[in-house]
């Protein structure tokens, strides 16, 4: 209870429900169901849902031939276990425990398949995302929390301090990738995601793996992550091959002055949007604004992108307890690419980085 | 063109849409996207989606980020790039190239997040799911689509024979499960899932890994399976360590009957159900029918679960190219567990395997 405490965390969203005049809450398989509950359920096509009202008994709709995974689960001490069998109608289920509600809350990544079906059967007036009530408990991590994603920071930096020992011409991306996955499972309990992006490949944020060699000169973006003990790591740095190029040098060292000031524009009390401003506003004094063509970050925790986004116009206010990533890039279309991310907590007066790795043009 | 006819596709599925009366199909990342455009979209918070008219072009909405992925696909091909960015609101996009219909068919896994909005947005009477148009063309596997699943078959085949070599008393669960996941990447793209269940857990259809520690004399099911070339693979063989105890034994031989009994029910005509009912006739007849508590089979193609059905109350009628899986099982609660599952594909007259290895009761 100590780590995972559930029933305070059902107790809590029951409030804010009531104060957003949410009847009821419907969770599928996924990270509000594994913060709720603490269950960690399949993304199957048979229905898995827990059932909150505002008030009153939390219910846990399972396929049956998930009843043992269900109740091995902390679930089942916040919710009673109803399973289906093959034949049997889920939704009918659900609709006879929602008691025609005229607000519900669905969680935000359910499948349309299930969404459309609730709708047909429970014709509630209005349909929200279960963000709407979740997201704000989420977004500040508790203590435990908090450790969790310091481990698996510390973690996805272990595997960094690897990779310059895995780049050498030749290898090519999905290579030098296969052998960081390994490293990511070595100090992690799953691999999230594994990107290499190798020269010109490195001007497109989200490129993964490809089978083009690294070449001599080429710079190399490595952004990786993993999951352990089911929070997200993620961080990213730039490699080189040998000799570094000068606009590259250049760029790469700006880079790390936009990624200082936006984590030194982290605080209690600013908007998410001060954050991105701060980086965003060095690449454009040094005219690399055009070239910064994504936001400057993102929330992780059980999720490795969940809230709060450091972006324009959002104006969130950043408080304790909330975890992101700074993450500014320069992308040089048909030359080369450059990132570099940290995941930081916000504190009680300031922040704190989770990744430690250092921020300079690992030259290899 | 050949191998991805997604124009063909294309013009297939807007043939579908007239007839069902759907004037616009939404997807966004996933299969049915893959299938249609040959985009392997990454799922993102960001909106991704191809907007299909009944009548007309097709667009594809995607973050500016994701312009260089995007563009390296073939759904360039057959629909028009429109790239929107970080401060943009994509909705509108959407909802620009809509023009109001009244039924919307949208992606069967697109997340409530986005479904809530476009419904939000577009306004339209009615909202089904995209499989409506897309399931029945999708059910049916091309010769390429074939080809694909039966070298995915052939490469869990090789997975399976290496399995013996793993099985050891005192060797944990996840410790046999990381070798078997190796194997996988060896002879596919990616994993998709490893089951290893002894003993006892074997009596929980979808346990996955645990830190149980093989016992002498236990018996192990290892469901496996990884996608190669964007196909699937899913094979069920069943291990025991030492001597098999003779209930096992006859439990083992039952099942191995029912899976051929469902197998060589498969043909041209006969309705999904008769395939279950094939299986689950032969173990209602030795008296295990209460302890096989799921369907028979699920359809495999681009994703490991998909149409048909092979489920009681299926009446849908099996045609040449539909692939899918018979897997019948046995539990045993607090005991043991034993399921066999190979992929079939309905041939012009009857049935092919696409898993060999030998189905009875491998003793290591």
């Amino acid at each position: 209870m100590a780590i995972h405490p559930h029933a305070d965390r059902l107790a809590r969203a029951q409030r804010a429900m009531q104060v957003a005049g949410v009847e009821v809450l419907l969770l599928g398989p996924g990270a509000n169901l594994r913060w709720l509950s603490g269950y960690h359920a399949l993304p199957l096509e048979r229905l898995t849902m827990l059932i909150v009202p505002a008030d009153g008994a939390a219910a846990l709709v399972a396929p049956e031939l998930e009843r043992a995974r269900a109740t091995a689960s902390p679930a089942v001490d916040i919710a009673e276990l109803v399973t289906w069998s093959e034949t049997d109608d889920p939704f009918t289920l659900v609709a006879g425990r929602a008691a025609e509600p005229s607000t519900v809350a669905v969680d935000d990544r359910l499948w349309a398949s299930f969404t459309l079906r609730l709708q047909d059967r429970l014709g509630a007036r209005e349909w929200v995302v279960a963000s709407t009530v979740l997201a704000p408990l989420r977004v500040r991590k508790d203590a435990a929390e908090l450790a969790a994603l310091a481990a698996a920071g510390a973690a996805i930096d272990e595997v960094h301090a690897r990779v310059p020992s895995l780049l050498r011409p030749g290898r090519s991306e999905s290579e030098v990738g296969a052998d960081i996955a390994t490293a990511i499972r070595q100090t992690h309990d799953e691999v999230e995601f594994v990107l290499v992006a190798s020269g010109p490949n490195g001007a497109s944020p989200h490129h993964e793996l490809s089978d083009r060699r690294l070449e001599a000169g080429d710079a190399v973006v490595v952004d990786i992550g993993g999951i352990l003990d089911g929070y997200c790591s993620d961080e990213t740095r730039n490699y080189q091959l040998g000799a570094s190029d000068r606009e590259y040098a250049h760029i790469h060292q700006v880079l790390e002055a936009a990624q200082q000031a936006g984590v030194d524009a982290v605080r209690p009390g600013v908007a998410a949007q001060a954050i991105d401003r701060a980086a965003r506003g060095v690449l454009e004094d040094a005219g690399f604004g055009e070239l910064f063509i994504h936001r400057t970050g993102h929330g992780i925790g059980l999720e490795v992108h969940e809230e709060p986004w450091i972006v324009d116009g959002n104006t969130q206010v950043l408080e304790p307890g909330m975890t992101f990533s700074v993450e500014p890039g320069v992308y040089v279309p048909g030359r080369h690419g450059a990132r570099i991310e940290d995941i930081v907590a916000v504190t009680d007066d300031g922040v704190e980085r989770l990744n430690h790795r250092p921020h300079g043009l690992t030259v290899v």
